[in-house]
């Protein structure tokens, strides 16, 4: 059922132009494992299945984007994206931003910048208000997996299920990081304008954003679909009125969707021996490809994996 | 002449939805200086000219993107691919691969995995085999102007006239950075394989590829014509025979290209006071959006400004 992979989410694969290369590594007794071979020794139970509740379905017209909301982090934001997916907000609408190395962003249209402004849209019971939910205190109830490597803009950085987080033992906070795949909620200058209505998925270095805005998620499938538009040539990032915005067909949570037409999909719990080992392997690669091993990962660079398996619809 | 700054140079932009953002945060006195403001007041000597002689135009139907050669890094390697783009090898060619969050790559086609086999090429005097250039020994009379924020994956980080750069000075190594937009040297598995037939440029989280490529230079203008491009499906992102190879009219150095054909760049210089500027306002940054400035900078994060003028043609 899990059969497949997902690519992107494992790119620990090797560098190269020749075919024979995997081989080679494997013939390599003293090789460093490959972040496949630990995959397939994986135990089930290493994998969780998300909450339907908290998977979001971004249907584009080149396919389906699937998000796992994060609401230990973010949760009165995930409450109101729920809300706003529930009440349609989203349908018809499109990407209205995409700037290189930074940011994809779709949802409620900036018509003084994109020149298009569609009908006005029914927020449902969703608030057009939000507190901050830039960090949330510590908690030591909640899942943490140090990263010791080292971070340049967090005192502490790990994994807290599924998600790359930052701590700060002094201020007593945690935060959600603007690594690649991250899902964020984007506002105007009151930090308290952040209602869901416009999302992005961060694309590039967006690290300087953190703690700056609600981070509520990551994108498990489907990056390219968002990573790969044309990028906006007004500023910012955003279409002008003659570029073609890729349109948004529906948003959906997956509890809502019929259990026929949901994607199968699990994610390695970022507390696992794997995910540990693939940490590892990634820190001291050496295999036929690699002379020098990195030493270090860091916490944005290993993609946490995600397998999918058929769609039943 | 140089009226335009490239804005994916200086993404130190504000992050929103409303117009009235940026005239607000003029109004706030105790506000981090702008990118663009502070590039406003850069002094005429803080930029300086590129080489021709390191400037390459990879020509794409879409346009061009202009790179410059790091030969006091990779010599060897700027001396073969001079020789190969002189030789006309590049032209007809295509982008071969395209692996989301990782690079983008052209050149030698792979047989094998994209399907497609053009006529042999004429290497020129280009060698086939060089020496490893993935470090070089430090040299105290290349620029150096240290970063000190730290780094995850290199003891020491900084820039050195325009390229972000690592430091071991327990090794005594120095070496150029996988950063976004970087030009790397793709290879087989032996170390001397990297000819600079095939080049890839990094779009994505790509650190851990530092010190085992060749690291050749800089993309300065053109990214989204790379970064934008659709992911091939095979594996490790190579386009399958059946997908659409973005392809080559032809690479050259810009010293062999009519005067009136060539773009007029400049690039802020890294030891100049202005970039030293923009590096404490990205830390430091407050503003109307901005609530909790960063505190650091991580080098692969600044882009370092390119300014262009007219093309001449």
């Amino acid at each position: 059922m899990f059969q497949r992979i997902t690519l992107a989410a494992i790119a620990f694969t090797l560098f190269s132009g020749v075919a024979t290369q995997a081989a080679a590594a494997r013939d390599n007794a003293r090789d460093t494992p490959s972040a496949s071979a630990l995959l397939a020794q994986s135990r089930p139970d290493e994998w969780r299945t998300p909450d339907p509740a908290n998977l979001l379905y971004l249907q584009l017209p080149t396919g389906r984007v699937i998000i796992e909301l994060a609401p230990d982090f973010t949760p009165l934001h995930a409450d109101n994206i729920r809300a706003l997916v529930r009440a349609h907000y989203f349908d018809g609408l499109a990407v209205v931003r995409v700037q290189d190395n930074f940011v994809t962003q779709w949802g409620t249209p900036e018509n003084a910048k994109d020149g298009y402004s569609p009908a006005p849209r029914d927020h449902g019971s969703a608030k057009t208000t939000l507190p901050p939910e830039f960090t949330r205190p510590l908690d030591a109830a909640l899942p943490w997996t140090g990263l010791p490597d080292g971070d340049v803009y967090a005192p502490e950085v790990g994994f807290s299920e599924g998600f790359p987080a930052g701590r700060d033992r002094r201020s007593g906070e945690e935060w959600l990081l603007h690594c690649y795949g991250m899902l964020g909620v984007a506002r105007d200058n009151d930090p308290q304008t952040g209602d869901g209505g416009t999302l992005y998925a961060v694309i590039g270095q967006a690290r300087r954003l953190d703690r700056n805005l609600a981070v509520v998620g990551r994108v498990l499938v489907g990056m390219p679909l968002l990573s790969a538009l044309p990028r906006g040539s007004g500023a910012l990032g955003f279409y002008t009125p003659t570029e073609p915005h890729m349109p948004i067909r529906s948003m959906q949570v997956a509890a809502d969707v019929p259990a026929a037409q949901r994607t199968q999909i699990q994610v390695l719990r970022t507390g696992s021996a794997t995910f540990a080992a693939l940490l590892d392997a990634a820190r001291n690669r050496h295999d036929a490809f690699y002379t020098r091993a990195p030493g270090k990962v860091s916490v944005c660079d290993l993609p946490i994996p995600v397998r999918e398996g058929a769609t039943r619809n």
